[in-house]
């Protein structure tokens, strides 16, 4: 029995592995949109657009090893709850990753204009999610619900950033229409990452669901 | 065993109710928070927005019906695909159900205004994304895979809605940066829509998956 725990411990490292190489892929993904976007290289908005093409592949792998494994191991109770969770968690991930997709595809849109509209707001939102999303992973893995505690209050400060952007820049655009197909796109990109902030609370919210789980059985 | 397999159908079919239940939630969402947006009901609109949370609930109750049933009868091949497909579709649904409390939102953002800008291929959208959300769940539980190809071909037409609609919002922003407020809105509402397309899209592909694994069998 000793040799059956481990060989499927081994199992669900792996899976979470797999899930942590899709969150690097969507950090990836995010920051190379947001650097195109900064820098406004179109190129590399390309580049970001090519390779979501990994994340899709990589959830589709990550849910066919899932129903694999439940198959071969017939998982109950913490075991079940905790690869559901991964598998809710990809799902995350791989919009996650699609809102870099979206953010490199505005950066395209929004050409090369420059507004004198201030950026700055977005990338700390960019900043703070990256650092959501580790936080987030780390309390599923771990199992500490501090963690899990902490994406919620940041989430809250993205929430912040995002609507002080959003007045901002509609008050920009009021003076300067002729600016408008840019500044509709950064009204969007603030979307993305405020949106992006969001996706980071559910994972942090499944982590919280697997730790209460613990304490709580549901199947009690 | 034929009791046990009997006993395992009803669970399934209760599951699917569940999941319907909440589909029907989703429209109502979706049906009143354009209703509201039409009428600038705000009252409606705060309705809408109140009545989420029977969404939410409902989520939760499917994914530990789901856990609990998977624990207790222990599913493989396709009934273990057919709850994970419930468990994806559920969650797809609750966001469905999150854009009419976006659409809702922007409602009560986008004030009383009333802009010359012409809404009708919003609506177009929005009847053309419950028809599609009724054919990706019938998809899904009668497993024909004609209804989810219809899905995509309706998606497609949805974004061709959407882009016109992008479009023309922008050009009439440009000349009229006085409704900016409003317009900003009406660009959200014309994504909100798009993306209630994406996601129902998500449902039909969940559908097309559990159709092709009855063909393709992944644990053969």
């Amino acid at each position: 029995m000793m040799v059956v725990r481990e060989n499927f411990d081994n199992k669900l490292e792996e899976l979470q592995a797999k899930m942590k190489t899709m969150s690097d892929l969507a950090v990836s993904s995010i920051e190379k949109a947001f650097e195109a976007f900064k820098s406004k290289d179109v190129e590399l908005a390309l580049k970001v657009i090519d390779e979501d093409e990994a994340v899709d592949d990589l959830e589709i792998e990550i849910n066919q090893f899932i129903i694999w494994l439940m198959a071969k191991e017939q998982p109950v109770a913490r075991d079940l709850r905790r690869i559901i969770g991964v598998l809710k968690i990809s799902s995350e991930i791989e919009r996650i990753a699609d809102f870099g997709v979206n953010i490199a595809k505005s950066t395209i849109r929004s050409g090369n204009i420059n507004s004198l509209v201030d950026i700055s707001n977005l990338e700390k939102m960019k900043d703070i999610s990256i650092t959501m999303l580790q936080k987030g992973l780390d309390s599923f893995i771990t199992g500490d619900m501090k963690l899990a505690k902490e994406v919620g209050e940041l989430d809250d400060e993205v929430d912040r950033f995002s609507d002080e952007t959003y007045k901002s820049i509609t008050s920009y655009l009021k003076e300067h229409p002729e600016e408008t197909d840019q500044l509709v796109q950064l009204l969007l990109i603030n979307r993305y990452l405020e949106r992006t902030a969001d996706h980071i609370t559910n994972i942090a919210e499944s982590a919280a669901y697997l730790i209460k789980g613990q304490m709580y059985d549901l199947n009690a």
